[in-house]
C-alpha cells in the first residue's frame, strides 16, 4: 500500500500475512476508537474479541468465507463458515457456544438446490459443534456482481478464561493437534484439477471439543491458542511470536504432514507451512503440562496426529526458527497471496 | 421458487418482500434446529435473536450491506453498515449497543482513499450511538469477482426487555418516527442520475438513541418496533400485522413525507409505502400511552416529524389497509424487486 504507484487493493491484502496485517492496521485498527471494556479488542487483531460480562467474558467473532470452489473435497462453504466461527471462538478459549448467526450474499441465478446443499452442511456442522444458529440476513446481487455465493458467520460464546494468540514464555512447548496443509491443497488441486486429489480432502472441523478436552487437562497451562488457517502454520507462529515477544523454533520433522499433501506440496512447489489449514490449532503449554494436554488432544477423535513441534524461546524475539534436521534457518512470514479465496 | 422452469435465485429474493421471505423459510429457518434456550430464535424471522443470560436478555443481529453506488447523497455503505445494525437491535428493546463486528470484503483493484473514507464514516456513526468496532476480518475477491466493496455488521447487545415485531393488539396505536422514503429514493436518485436530488437525502441515521426516548417514556407500553426497511412502511406493517394476528389501518394523509420525496416518488412511479428507509422506525404502542410516546419521540432530533400513522384492528387479521382519505383500499405486500441492492 505504501509508496509508488496507485494506491489500490491488491489480492495480497487478503491472503492472511503481512500485507493484510498491515492494511489493517492502517485503515481499520489504529482508527477506530478503542472500547475501553474490552479486554481483548480491535487492536489485539486477535482471532476475537472479549468483553467482561460479570464474571465471565463474552467472546465475539467474524468471518466472511468466499472459498472457491463452493464445493470442494471433505467440505464446502456452509461447513467451512460454521467450523471457522466455531474455531475461532475456541481458540479464545471459549468452546460453548452461545450462538451463531448466518449473512448470505448470493448471486442471481445461483441455484437454490446448491444453497440447500449448503445449508445442509452448516446443519451437520453446527450439530457436530453442539451450536445453532440464532439469525440471519439474505441478501442478493445481479449477475456478475458477485461470484455465486459469500457467507458471513459471527458467533458468541461465554468463557470463564480468554486464552489468546500472545501469552507465550521461554520454554512453553507448541502443540499442534493433526497434519497440517490438508486444507489449502486440497482447495488447489480441486481449483486445478490436480489428478492427486486421491485422498487430500480439506480438514474442516468444528475445534470446539478437541479444545474443551484440552482445557479440562491443561487448565491454566494453556497460554495460547490459534488456528493456522490463512497464511498457514508459519504465518500463525510468526503472529504469537511477534505478540508474546518471544521466539519460536520449529522441529521441522516434527510437523505432521500426510503423505498426500507432501507430494501435492511437491508437486506445485509450496511449503506446507504456508498452506491453510480450517481444523487445526496450535496450542501453546507451559512445559511441565505438555505431555498431558498432548495425551488429552490424541484422546479426541480430531487430534490423534497431535505432536508437539516446538517451543517458545528468548532468542530472536519475534522470530519463526526452523530446525530441519541438518541445520536451522529463519522461516518467512507470507507476505502475501500464495493461494486467493482459501477459506 | 416454486414450479416451472429453473429453480435459481432471483432479484427478487432478495428485495425484502414475500418472495425473500418465501425463499428464507424455505431453505433457512425451517431446516436448521431451533436453540431451545432462544427467546426469539431464527424462526421469529424478526430484526435478530434473543437469548436469555441471567436475568437479562443477549440480543444479536446480523447485515450484510451491499448498496450501489457505496457512495450516495446523505451516507454511504459505512454509515449504513454501522447504522443498520444498531436498529436492528434498538428494535429489539436494546438500544445499548455491547459492541459491533465489521467484516469487509473488497475486490482487488478497489481504492485505498475509499475504503478509508467508509471506515470514517463508519468510526463517525459508531460514535452517534456510542457504539465500538470490536472485531473484524477482511477478504479480498478478485476482479470482477465482486462489485467494489461489501460490508457485513453484526451486534450484540443486552436488555432487560424483548420488544419483538409481534406484540400487536387491537387498539394499539402505529407511529412511524419521522418522514418516509427518503433512503430509497435517494439511491435511485444517484443511481440513474435524476436532477431532482435536491434536498432528497438518505436518511441514515442510528435510532437508538431515539427508542432509549421511547422506552423510557413509554415502557412495557411499547409492544412492536420495526425499522422500515428494504420493502419500505408497507412489507414492515405486513409482517408486524401477520405476525401479531391483527390487521393494520393506515390513514395515508398522516404518514409523513417530504415535498422531495414525493416529488421524486410521481415521478418514477413508486409508492413511497414501498420504498426503504434506514432511519425510521414503526412502533407499537398501547392506545393510552400513545401520545407520551409520540412527545417523547418528537423531543429527540431525529424524531422532530413522528407521527400516528394507524392502529392495529380486529379486522382482517394479517392485512394492511390504506384509508386513503376518500376511500380504503388493501394495501399489497410487495412481492419482489422495487430496487436491487437498495442496503
Amino acid at each position: 500500500m505504501s509508496g509508488s504507484g496507485a494506491d489500490r487493493i491488491g489480492m495480497k491484502h487478503g491472503a492472511g500475512g503481512r500485507a493484510m496485517r498491515e492494511l489493517i492496521e492502517r485503515v481499520f485498527v489504529g482508527r477506530f476508537d478503542p472500547d475501553p471494556r474490552a479486554t481483548v479488542g480491535l487492536d489485539a487483531m486477535d482471532d476475537g474479541a472479549a468483553i467482561r460480562l460479570g464474571d465471565r467474558w463474552l467472546v465475539i467473532t467474524t468471518d466472511s468465507h468466499v472459498v472457491h470452489p463452493i464445493f470442494f473435497p471433505g467440505g464446502d462453504i456452509g461447513r467451512l463458515a460454521i467450523c471457522g466461527t466455531v474455531n475461532d471462538l475456541a481458540m479464545m478459549g471459549a468452546p460453548e457456544v452461545l450462538g451463531l448467526t448466518c449473512a448470505v450474499i448470493v448471486e442471481e441465478g445461483f441455484p437454490a438446490s446448491d444453497l440447500e446443499r449448503v445449508q445442509e452442511s452448516m446443519q451437520a456442522a453446527c450439530r457436530e459443534a453442539s451450536a445453532c444458529v440464532l439469525t440471519g440476513d439474505t441478501k442478493v446481487m445481479g449477475r456478475r456482481e458477485i461470484d455465486g455465493l459469500v457467507l458471513n458467520t459471527t458467533g458468541v460464546a461465554l468463557a470463564d478464561r480468554i486464552v489468546t494468540d500472545r501469552g507465550l514464555r521461554p520454554g512453553d512447548a507448541i502443540l499442534v493437534t493433526g497434519p497440517i496443509a490438508d486444507h489449502g491443497l486440497a482447495i488447489l488441486a480441486a481449483r486445478h484439477g490436480l489428478s492427486l486429489e486421491g485422498d487430500l480432502v480439506s480438514d474442516v472441523a468444528p475445534l470446539n471439543g478437541l479444545v474443551r478436552a484440552a482445557l479440562a487437562a491443561g487448565g491454566d497451562s494453556i497460554v495460547a491458542m490459534k488456528d493456522p488457517t490463512r497464511g498457514g502454520v508459519a504465518s500463525a507462529l510468526h503472529e504469537m511470536a511477534a505478540k508474546s515477544g518471544v521466539g519460536v523454533v520449529v522441529d521441522e520433522r516434527a510437523v505432521p504432514l500426510r503423505a498426500a499433501a507432501r507430494a501435492a506440496a511437491e508437486l506445485v512447489g509450496v511449503d506446507p507451512l504456508h498452506v491453510a489449514n480450517e481444523g487445526k490449532a496450535l496450542v501453546g503449554v507451559r512445559a511441565e503440562a505438555a505431555d498431558r494436554v498432548l495425551e488429552a488432544i490424541r484422546a479426541h477423535p480430531l487430534g490423534k496426529e497431535a505432536a508437539i513441534i516446538g517451543r517458545a524461546s528468548a532468542e530472536r524475539p519475534g522470530g519463526v526458527i526452523l530446525d530441519t534436521g541438518v541445520g536451522r534457518r529463519l522461516l518467512a512470514e507470507p507476505i502475501g497471496e500464495l493461494m486467493p479465496r482459501i477459506c
